[in-house]
């Protein structure tokens, strides 16, 4: 068993957790299989109906709640959270009360994506808590990316254009499917060594349909695709979307490529410390609705990046939230005409102490592949 | 858009959802994305922090809840249960309040993965009702195969097991690391037409660690190597597991995996319809106890498959549940003694009429390799 890297980065980030129940009032925080547990361990639990669950009270108490046949991946983390086995016929649920004590009054954070078939269980077993959601506490850990994170985000959003240049570059797609269109795209991937996991390609009539499931379509001249799509490294995800137009464009299809353009550029513009990140949302939104398009912009502007590809901050109408220097969301107005085309233009960007950068350098120009 | 398949089969399931509801007590089954819905519906909603929520009621009522962006990809499913789409600024949980109505009193069964964060904001937002687990309803549904997705889990089964074979009679794996003999498995599968999608890998010691995650350790003489993978075909999944030595085997090896055998047979001949689940575990447990390695035998004996890997019935100590024809599961019985090696030894099996029969009759004698 090597070594675990990072344990004091862990550590440290166990002791912000605790930190935010006190401030928040919460006893407890429930952490099942997912980012939120690999951000506090390093530890990449498997999902399935065997209970995985890191329990962290404000008061000091950390437990790794485990099934007996996983403790092996587990290993060399305990100084962060005993492990706690149970075997196959026993109860997590219970164990996971003995391990809580009496739970009458105190109230549990439980983070995002915990199966409900756990949490139901979990709201019997361990009796006379108040549940609430863990958002709050992993949000607030999570948001504000440190200075290796942001280099995992910024390498990996830079070889995720390098792959769309070398796409466009190297690639015909007309008299493709969609799936075909995107295997090659996964190729200009894996050529920069990163994994092609699949994305959306959405062509002619399908580019309106914003998270299309890529097909057996046909690309076709004329035919505006939109591609959205992105990989990792070091666990950091990358997430572009690129619209191409197979042969010369029509008037239409320039006219609004342009304001989707602007409409990104004013998103940006608008990201700093301090700005809710609604008014990021509304900047992009109030462009295009002035250019007539509005009721065709039908998804928020953006959403945050990191572990996972859709995190917290979103950028969307109501969301009062302040941006903050670190945090990393996406900028990606698009404009979705029914029974005619889409276009979205995606780019990943980062709060900077006076502004916003983008990691995304691929070129926003209008790009005519054959 | 093509026309939705198969509507009428997923029609007849939702009317058996009601009617389990019915017997079961429960006023309504929520139900979001995953092979639930998919089941029910032939949906394959997004996972993500968007709601998709499927609500049966047992007194008819059928609801599907779709962020607007990914309405089209439910389109042509209306039948089943009408779309109810919620904007981005809208907050689906007060969507599925308006739906159910008044919830005093009411009983909602929840399908087992909805995440936390939805069920907890639903808890408030539709209150007053009674919370608690779909399971029971969604279990009776699918435990029990139909010819149709028998013959896709025989076929899945009958491409993986030529994958094997493919594999052992053309790859070596001494002095290759634990991914990249994977790598070597994952193309086999490929010439079958089957999807790569990883699977475990554990050599030498690490073959002691049933979950174990696949990595650089080298392949070496005298190894044991525990591969336990699988794909899909039209939804279903295979999964089987061989051991393979590199090398002449000891002693010890010869003896272990024969015990292992043998309790795979066991397990299998112990399954016929009205027979426990525990007593499928038990049949192989009982027999690697008396052979004096009970202690190293650590987790339950199988799992059910279908549209998910793991599914019910589960074949593990306190599950009572009787056998019936169509079930499907894992017989996968395992040695494992840490630091030196672990066997372990999985088919696919269904119960029949009057017993049990192998999907999976990939050699499970000794296999030698280089």
């Amino acid at each position: 068993m090597a070594a675990v890297e990072n344990l004091d980065q862990y550590a440290a980030r166990i002791e912000r957790a605790k930190a935010e129940l006190a401030k928040q009032g919460l006893d407890y925080l429930f952490v099942g299989p997912g980012s939120d547990l690999f951000y506090l361990t390093g530890y990449d639990a498997h999902l399935s109906e065997r209970l995985n669950l890191l329990i962290i009270g404000r008061d000091g108490l950390t437990a790794m709640v485990v099934p007996v046949l996983e403790a092996p991946l587990y290993a060399g983390r305990e100084s962060l959270a005993p492990t706690h086995t149970w075997e196959e016929t026993e109860s997590p649920a219970a164990l996971v009360a003995s391990i809580v004590g009496d739970a009458t009054g105190k109230s549990i954070g439980v983070a995002n994506t915990l199966w409900s078939s756990f949490l139901l269980r979990l709201q019997k077993t361990v009796a006379g808590a108040n549940w609430d959601s863990g958002n709050e506490v992993m949000r607030t850990l999570r948001m504000r990316k440190d200075a290796s994170e942001i280099e995992a985000l910024a390498e990996v959003a830079r070889l995720t254009d390098a792959a769309f240049i070398d796409f466009i570059e190297t690639a015909q797609i007309a008299g493709l499917t969609e799936s075909q269109a995107a295997k090659k795209l996964g190729e200009s991937m894996e050529k920069q060594g990163l994994a092609w996991k699949g994305g959306i390609a959405a062509s002619g009539p399908n580019s309106a349909s914003p998270h299309h499931h890529t097909g057996d379509r046909v690309i076709q001249r004329g035919d505006a695709v939109v591609f959205d799509w992105g990989s990792t490294y070091k666990g950091y995800h990358s997430d572009i979307t690129r619209t191409v137009v197979i042969g010369e464009p029509s008037e239409e299809y320039r006219k609004v490529y342009d304001i989707v353009r602007r409409a990104n550029q004013a998103a940006l513009d608008a990201a700093k410390p301090g700005v809710a990140c609604e008014d990021v949302d509304k900047a992009a939104r109030d462009l295009i609705t002035a250019e007539g398009y509005g009721e065709y912009f039908i998804h928020r502007v953006g959403h945050g990046l990191g572990l996972d590809v859709h995190e917290e901050p979103y950028m969307v109408g109501g969301n009062k939230l302040a941006l903050e220097p670190g945090m990393v969301f996406s900028d990606e107005p698009g404009i979705y005409i029914p029974g005619k085309f889409g276009i979205r233009i995606e780019d990943i960007v980062y709060c900077t102490e006076d502004g916003s950068k983008r990691f995304n350098e691929a070129t926003r120009d209008i790009v005519v592949m054959d």
